[in-house]
């Protein structure tokens, strides 16, 4: 498998998987300096121009919720996902508010771009994110981290997923030690060698 | 199972799921009109203040990929979604997609205020609407529909999620018919007797 990648972004959270999945993979990085990632070639990789886009024998997978999914299917005896039905849709679920209300708070800070135009109106998006992003994470705390781990005993690959969207707080104007549950799982995950390992990936 | 769900909502996606799974459910309706998934009693089974949310015997679901994802596995015999670990991926990825890109896009026509504040900034974000719908339906028309279902011949619950994102084009601003393949797609799905029956919800 190939893995595209670029520094700072949510893609970390695949390379974390792979590595906590111990799968032999390659890893491409995209020059978003020169926005190679709207560059024609890696369209073809990737016709959003979004990174992360994981090859395989198949074909190609973006979205994080599915890259996820996918690798723990890919290595059923190490438990990276719940084999259950129903934890699996909480997983799933979990993944999901993270994609589509965590990411999405937090791209209103530097890519409002893409939902509006006028200055104004993206420092007005600016202004609004240490909001958003400190209502979400107390939901996370509140609802959805049942401790240690996200799912709970047992780690998954959602835990690479939160730690990932918890190193935007700092950045987001929020303080992670006002979210205790959250900041005890980040300094965990930041002890795991799989974390470790996709950390160097420059 | 008991489905909670308002009248014009992304929850037309599981009422038709569960219709197509053909599952003994209950729907009960959330009254936006008078924030009702704003109440203490709902927020008991939805912090999140939203629908869809799935009351099941292990517990409640939300965020309409898991949903789906989950009606599926308790009918595999139905194939509503794909069973080979690539396949769901890419199901799951589609599915991602409507989520954290299609539903957001739409979401900044009249819910702007959930990531901005001044009227101006609202305004803006309105009127970009018709371009990031359009664009994100020309992806799905020409890289994920592979027709005449989005997964190729075998209909799974993704469809029901298409069907209800593209019944936001004409008041995006987008019309469905510069979108043939799009067009032909929703066409097919107004003749499904799930959605017939999931549509006449009020």
């Amino acid at each position: 498998m190939e893995l595209f990648y670029a520094p700072g972004t949510v893609a970390l959270t695949s390379l974390i998987a792979l590595h906590e999945a111990d799968l032999p993979f390659k890893a491409t990085l995209v020059d978003f300096g020169t926005t190679q990632q709207q560059s024609s070639g890696y369209l073809k990789t990737n016709p959003k121009g979004r990174v992360p886009a994981l090859v395989c024998d198949q074909g190609t997978l973006s979205e994080t919720p599915a890259i996820l999914a996918y690798i723990a299917s890919l290595v059923p005896e190490k438990n990276l996902a719940p084999s259950d039905p129903f934890a699996f849709a909480k997983f799933q679920e979990f993944n999901s508010y993270l994609a589509s209300t965590v990411h999405v708070n937090h791209a209103h800070g530097r890519r409002g771009h893409r939902w509006a135009n006028a200055q104004s109106s993206l420092e007005d998006m600016a202004a609004k994110v240490p909001t958003t992003m400190a209502e979400s994470f107390a939901l996370i705390q509140d609802y959805y981290l049942q401790g240690p781990w996200v799912m709970g005993a047992q780690y998954t690959l959602a835990d690479g997923y939160l730690f990932k969207t918890a190193s935007w707080l700092k950045g987001d104007g929020v303080d992670i030690t006002t979210l205790p549950r959250i900041a005890e799982h980040y300094a965990a995950m930041k002890q795991r060698p799989a974390v470790q390992k996709a950390l160097s990936y420059q």
